[in-house]
């Protein structure tokens, strides 16, 4: 492929010249356009958004960072947002940073470098790169700062919702398994389902989990606990996967769900349907987050005035067979 | 953030002149390059991975096109292909076409303007696009030409397991349900079905899916069937999420599986071990085809000797409760 300095040898002008030529935004002489495109013409030179973005500052990519592409909650939030981002003709990339710092970092720079419109950074923990990178952020879940947006759902209000479903159902030696500590939102519902729970004057038990998505590290995770999950009657579980990976567990240890112990998991992404017993879970609004933070992200991005409040949207319970009685 | 333009003018040097001091290939007066050089501290340009890539035609990023990021499968498969190209300093950016010939025409012009270092296309439809891009492109699945190397698992051999896995577990009306027309695995994995069954003296009946992972239209798909799954006693999935989509509706009609109705997926994905009944299937190597398609990209795009030889690695049943009898 040829590229622009080949151009500017090849037609006698100057590089400049040609990316005045290509960028269209100045004069370029009759002549010497005539030159550079007959040279385009002959080597095939592809329509060079490449160079147009050094010149402009801008290309037509958006990036979306995602924890986890195994995670399908992820997968239907970056479906959103990859069509709203289309229909307004930006291409969506997706970058997979494993909730690894490092990964993330090296993604940041990647995208400055090519100049990407805008990133939506989805639990982000390299902070100091995003409020220095020059480049329209808006986040899901973590705070990065004062002047970055931060999309999310209302996670206290969906701890709280789940302790009051489970204490409804008659649920009263509860278990709450929280996710990593990577990311913000399994605080916030674990302080919602704590607090619920001291104010109905009953203790819940807490453990950790060090993974949210990786199969084999829920399972070790699983095997690491010290307690047993069958002795509790009620589980609320920080999202759905894992949530599925305990039913599983408790299916073969032939314990009755929803009888014995009543599980409810947060999100409802498809996962929580498609398995059998079908999982009651908090529902996190995978349409409307997806559209508030393309929709914030493309304003910016069009420089129009964006309001740098923060957006928390409501979640809600959506019963299945889990702690159906 | 300040672009090569106004370094240059604020240096009082040439754009020429920049960008061969960003460049490091060619020589700049020490003048000039101090000059340059203290624009660039003073405006805070970022390292122009752009910019470098337009005069030595290269970036550091590998596109990997999934056709539906909610399919577990694929999802697997990239954080394998992830992985294999950080180790090697590449950066994987991801591209749902969601098997959208428009979606994926305009990644490959993105990814061509962004002159990414290649390609790996999963069941590419755009093929004269890709066989002129002059990027390294390895397929998945479908072929796209002589020039380019596929892989793929062994798709009619692992109809074929499927078939005789049913066939001596006792089914004797067996059903399979086949995926769109979009991928031609689908029709290898029902071509080897039906050879196995004509050589069994069998008839099976085929019906058509018209999607392959959104679980609204496999619903729709499975209540537009001009058959009843319950009546015959052994089923044929052409992959994992679909075979999850049927079991749920099976129990949900009380059918007993696998005492009425057997079921076989395709792929092992983890949902096929996650749902409860868990799903025997024909296992893809997710592993070894995520190696083969990195290792073969990575050796082109470092411009070693690549066989041109297409690359098909065999599938293997994994036995689950759908089938245990």
């Amino acid at each position: 492929m040829a590229n622009i300095r080949e151009i500017a040898e090849k037609a006698g002008v100057s590089i400049a010249t040609v990316s005045r030529y290509l960028n269209g935004t100045e004069r370029v002489s009759k002549e010497s356009g005539s030159k550079i495109q007959r040279e385009i013409d002959r080597v095939g030179y592809v329509p060079n958004a490449l160079a147009k973005a050094i010149f402009t500052k801008k290309s037509e990519v958006i990036a979306l960072m995602i924890p986890n592409i195994v995670n399908p909650f992820f997968n239907q939030l970056a479906t959103v947002i990859e069509e709203l981002c289309h229909e307004k003709g930006y291409t969506l990339m997706l970058c997979n940073t494993e909730d690894n710092k490092e990964k993330e970092a090296k993604y940041i720079d990647v995208l400055k470098a090519h100049r990407v419109a805008g990133i939506i950074a989805s639990r982000p923990k390299c902070k100091e790169q995003y409020l220095n990178c020059n480049i329209p952020v808006v986040s899901f879940e973590n705070k990065i700062g004062d002047s970055i947006v931060s999309v999310s759902s209302d996670n206290y209000d969906g701890g709280r919702i789940a302790f009051e479903h489970l204490y409804e159902k008659g649920c009263r030696k509860i278990l709450h398994i929280k996710g990593p500590d990577t990311f913000d939102a399994t605080e916030q519902r674990y302080a919602g389902f704590s607090d619920a729970a001291r104010e109905r004057d009953m203790e819940v038990d807490v453990v950790n989990f060090k993974t949210d998505f990786n199969l084999k590290m829920l399972s070790e995770d699983l095997n690491n606990l010290d307690c047993k999950i069958e002795d509790y009657d009620g589980v609320f579980v920080f999202n759905d996967i894992a949530a599925a990976v305990i039913i599983k567990y408790l299916k073969a240890n032939n314990v009755d769900i929803p009888k014995d112990v009543k599980i409810i998991g947060f999100d409802d992404s498809f996962i929580s349907e498609l398995i059998n017993v079908s999982l009651t879970t908090i529902r996190q609004p995978i349409e409307e987050l997806g559209e508030a933070l393309a929709r914030i992200l493309l304003d910016e991005i069009e420089g129009k005035e964006v309001p740098k409040d923060d957006i928390m949207i409501k979640t809600e319970i959506i019963e299945r067979e889990t702690t159906l009685v």
